[in-house]
């Protein structure tokens, strides 16, 4: 590896996304969801469970200055530790303590990050001092040594570092400097990105390799990137050096963890312990992506950034392979991983039920986070098909059309009743609900689409990359020179894509990405205004390199063909099953259009499909149209079971929808795979 | 209904079972479980968790000793209500209190059942002195008040009958009154009997709808059908009388065991509490079968059994109506009911799934309870079928075919590393287990096999009913003389019947069941040995009435032809799918016999099957043997999703033997259901 060829994602302030799809997701991010979170964050939305996020931090400034203007005469109050600390009923009884789950002040970080991300889309003054002021707030609660978490402000400092495996200190941490960096690079402002390095310097000062220090990594991983990031922003290597500690640490034996959960040690093996949080063997060892899957893909994150900074071979072998038991083992078709619901992990490999998935949003914006960094280190196409995969369907599907309801379980296939009767479904929702108490995806949906133009485009000195086509006006830098390019796409309605260059005429490549979903060959893509001997194509990316002349153009048509697609088949799940695909879209079949009972229906794959402009609750989409079966209910015959007779069924036309858009017409069944018809 | 037509089981001291593969499955209940069992019930078997059993009723036993000889000057030692005891690890440092589960007498009661069965069947002085012994012990720790529950005669008396629903007081009743009638009626002997009365005695005084009276009724049914048994043995309608209490007073409002457990007052509304215990409405009124499947088919058991005694229609058709529920919407092709493991309940409607089944042993023992009831009160053959069906499948499967080891769950579909992999898999074993710790499914198994011929065999004073074709020699009376009727089957090998009746001439009627599985019409059936105008046919039962000549048989042969067999659709688990069956047996494929990954083969259901001898762990079985196809892993593929192409398959021969030998090679994959080929 070789850190010249490593590309960067473009400063969003140089990105204006222009796209028609995209802008509509990003302006439901502004409109809806950044002020229903700020009322969220303040415990302001009816019929909701009290986030009591705004309050800790102001609980604890609160007791913050108490301390201060007392001085030597203050006395540190006796609270007792109290866990997890239960919401009271009746919010009129709370007291100057700690209340909410233990990492409830990561949900303000999130917040401040997306607003930043937003700001350098759509300048809002309003916005910007309700920023201003809750992070005055925030950094209030900040204490003198820079050490920042109101649970343990609130519950005992004593208790600091304690249950790193199970508390979130150094979750807490990396979202605070993830949205520090992130409103520090839009606003220039730089309050909360002090505290953010106060809290990092206080950290570092307590672990690391040196000897006195603890040796200690966090239990749910983020703290890895957000400290590549803050080193990137500083310059301070004491925050790179950490996190690559924290990183080099975790699965050392005997393991940190045993030292504070003496109990886990006989309950599970070594070698096996701790795979929920990825530390039951270092990182470099580590080939199959297990346990909890959000914090594995931000680990796998924090290892990619981490791997690239220090151009680490090792490091980025084990992130290859990790990548690899994901996306050829471990991911459903909408780029959803996380198999079972049960620690909200990675099952074994195949193991991908479709009702019962887990399949979390804030799982695939992971899995997002980590294929734009592999990208940056070896641009190759299959990890913007894996980003783009992720994207249009199972981080799309999170949120409802109207921004307003979310899903954190994204399922393949959904039978309300099963939902409601059966216990083992439980967690699997046949509508989004409102924001939730543990309010991790939809915050994470807001950072995610307010950045979105980071995931479409990166850059070397004089290369642009074009990993997903977005409509978007790019200023760029070549030598010195600043060039303007403009995309225009209509994905994902039809793969047409104008790409328009202006400025001053310099040598410059354009590497432009052939999605896997446009067809083997040539026939999928085609390219105008280029001639041949300026094109090279090389790992899925075609580079076209010249010295771009005023106004010129290029034109891309990438196939978008309707694909019927069946799994592997070490996916029992999905034997004698297909899914319908278009371009980028995963599509479904939904009861509102196809009645009760899907189970009952075939497709027949050998007829052609037809496609329409259809609208689900308000949205514009394609859909697709093709015939198949209903296989039909004898209620005459008495008894479950019965010689097999040739099934009466009679043809229909099975129209589906694209994944993302499920869930916004009431209560009703889904799936995506469909039983093949003979 | 009318009185007079209700049949009864015979005597089991007036039927010997001849037959090769029943009398098999007799023996390795006396000769491995019982001995096996005793050593568990004392805390021999090495490996296995203590039962506490035996020890409990000898610690008993000693308190009460010492109350008796100390008389007035006895204080109560002040117990602590201690719940549910852990087991010690170190069981050289145990107390004089109670250890196990709260319901670990029942087990002994269990065995005293079992082993009265097996003595009329096989003499054996040596068991009945190690039984004789065992009850005196038993005996000396009941009460003089009659009580006897050792959990609360050692943990404080002034807390019986306090928690009805999840302590098993009753529970532990009803097995003591089953095992004291069982051990009485094989050896006359009536010491466990008069216990039993005491015991009955003192539930009677204490509840009932007498005003005063407790109004409580079970947690864990099967007192009702006891206290039937009771009655009919000892002809005291106190009994009965308590029976119909607890029948009727279920789901009487306000719930009595709201006032038990006030906290689940809140979590679940009025109409649906105490589902889990059939205690959510009245009786009468329920007609889907819900909650816990084992307490669920003992209650209808008893709801038969009472409405057989006392010709109550109302409770008899609540009876038809849940025998419709399961059997129509709720069982597996198995016999097996209980579709999920959360509550061993049953699901919803049609909620079958496979690799996730419960389906108890224990529960599946009960069906065939609750058949033979229904079939005493109308002899109707599905209710037969059912039996029949049940008891070759799903009970049998229970055990290992050398007797020493058994499941609790028997799934349909088995991934063994889904099993190890998958905690929501982790209730359905691959490989039987040794004795359990909560030791029901066992003991149950023993009682049912040792006492197999009360289910083949009903009668009336001038009938004999045929439910099973089981090769035996039975006495019956007719008119105050003794006809000797012997059966000979070669059932499940093939479906030939020879019934001979000898003694003195007198007309008699032999209601011989035609069962499902020979096939609809005369085709499948015929019989030699009779004339046309001796027969008729009503509700799937032959009736052939004639005065017997010595030495007549009657030959019979029912059509056992491989039958391809599909679910209702409505079961999603299912579709698409189908199962083999042969006679009564339900046939699975193997991984011994068909290779790894099953659900990679489909059946080509157009061909013929074979049939042939096959030896699985010892047992001579009828294999079927069938064309298939498996499906082609193409490994060079990389991804998981592909655009879809014509399956690379093979042909091959699938080799199905019968569900209830699978797991008797080692650790390996089954499936009952097989994709259906095109």
């Amino acid at each position: 590896m070789n850190r010249q060829d490593f590309s960067r994602p473009l400063s969003l302030r140089s990105v204006q996304v222009t796209d028609d799809f995209w802008k509509k997701e990003m302006e439901l991010v502004r409109t809806q969801m950044l002020p229903y979170q700020w009322d969220a964050l303040n415990d302001r939305v009816e019929g909701a469970a009290p986030s009591y996020c705004m309050r800790n931090f102001k609980t604890a400034g609160k007791k913050n200055l108490e301390r201060k203007e007392m001085g030597d005469a203050y006395q540190e109050p006796s609270y007792t530790f109290r866990g997890f600390e239960a919401l009271p009923e009746d919010p009129e009884h709370l007291e100057d303590k700690f209340y909410g789950f233990v990492f409830q002040d990561s949900d303000f970080y999130k917040w401040a990050e997306a607003v930043g991300y937003s700001l350098t889309q759509h300048p809002d003054p309003e916005l910007e001092k309700t920023a201003d002021a809750a992070i005055d707030i925030v950094c209030a609660a900040q204490q003198e040594d820079g050490y920042l978490d109101t649970y343990y402000i609130l519950n005992g400092r004593d208790k600091i570092f304690t249950n790193l495996k199970d508390h979130h200190e150094l979750y807490c941490l990396g979202h605070l400097i993830e949205g520090a960096v992130a409103y520090y690079q839009a606003t220039g402002k730089d309050k909360l990105l002090r505290a953010a390095m106060g809290y990092a310097d206080y950290a570092a000062a307590h672990f690391g390799p040196e000897e006195g220090k603890c040796k200690g990594y966090p239990g749910h991983e983020i703290a890895e990137m957000a400290l590549v990031r803050l080193y990137e922003v500083t310059g301070n290597e004491k925050y790179l050096n950490l996190g690559r500690f924290f990183v080099d640490e975790r699965g050392a034996r005997p393991y940190y963890f045993d030292k504070e959960h003496p109990e886990c040690v006989k309950n599970s093996p070594d070698g096996l312990r701790y795979a929920y949080n990825q530390a039951h063997i270092p990182v470099r060892e580590q080939d199959e992506a297990v346990g909890h899957a959000v914090r594995a893909v931000y680990l796998y994150a924090g290892m990619t950034d981490m791997a690239r900074i220090t151009q680490d071979e090792s490091l980025y072998h084990a992130c290859e392979k990790l990548w690899d038991s994901m996306v050829e083992c471990k991911m459903y078709i909408t780029g959803g991983i996380g198999g079972t619901h049960i620690g909200e992990e990675f099952s074994f490999n195949y193991d991908l039920p479709n009702d019962t998935a887990y399949a979390e949003t804030c799982a695939a914006i992971g899995l997002v986070f980590l294929a734009r960094r592999m990208l940056e280190i070896k641009p190759v196409s299959q990890y913007a098909d894996v980003m783009e995969r992720a994207l249009y369907n199972c981080v799309l599907s999170g949120m409802a059309l109207d921004g307003r309801s979310f899903f954190y379980v994204n399922p393949l296939e959904v039978n309300p009743e099963a939902c409601r009767m059966d216990e083992r479904k439980a967690h699997v929702k046949p509508v989004r609900q409102k924001w939730f108490g543990c309010a991790c995806c939809p915050p994470n949906m807001a950072r995610m689409l307010s950045s979105i133009s980071s995931y479409a485009y990166t850059e070397t000195e004089d290369t642009l990359f074009v990993h997903l086509y977005m409509g978007s006006i790019i200023k760029k830098q070549v030598n010195g020179k600043e060039l303007t390019i403009t995309v225009s796409s209509k994905l994902p309605k039809s793969g047409q894509v104008e790409i328009e260059v202006s400025g001053e005429s310099v040598p410059f490549t354009i590497a432009l990405r052939i999605p896997d979903w446009c067809g083997e060959g040539d026939t999928g893509f085609s390219i105008k205004g280029v001639r041949d001997s300026e094109c090279t194509r090389k790992d899925g990316y075609l580079y076209v390199t010249r010295c771009w002349q005023p106004k010129e153009r290029l034109s891309l048509k990438f196939a978008m063909d309707v694909k019927i697609m069946e799994a592997d088949p070490r996916v029992r799940e999905d034997i004698g099953k297909v899914a319908v695909t278009r371009g980028p879209m995963v599509y479904c079949l939904e009861e509102a259009d196809n009645g009760t009972d899907l189970h009952l229906l075939t497709l027949d794959c050998g007829k052609e499909a037809e496609t329409e402009e259809f609208t689900v609750a308000g949205e514009q989409v394609i859909a697709v149209v093709m015939d198949g079966f209903r296989q039909q209910v004898q209620t005459s015959r008495k008894g479950l079971y019965h010689p097999l007779k040739t099934a009466a069924k009679e043809p229909v036309k099975l129209r589906f929808i694209p994944y993302y858009v499920w869930a916004n017409r009431g209560e009703n069944e889904m799936t995506v795979w469909v039983r093949q018809e003979k």
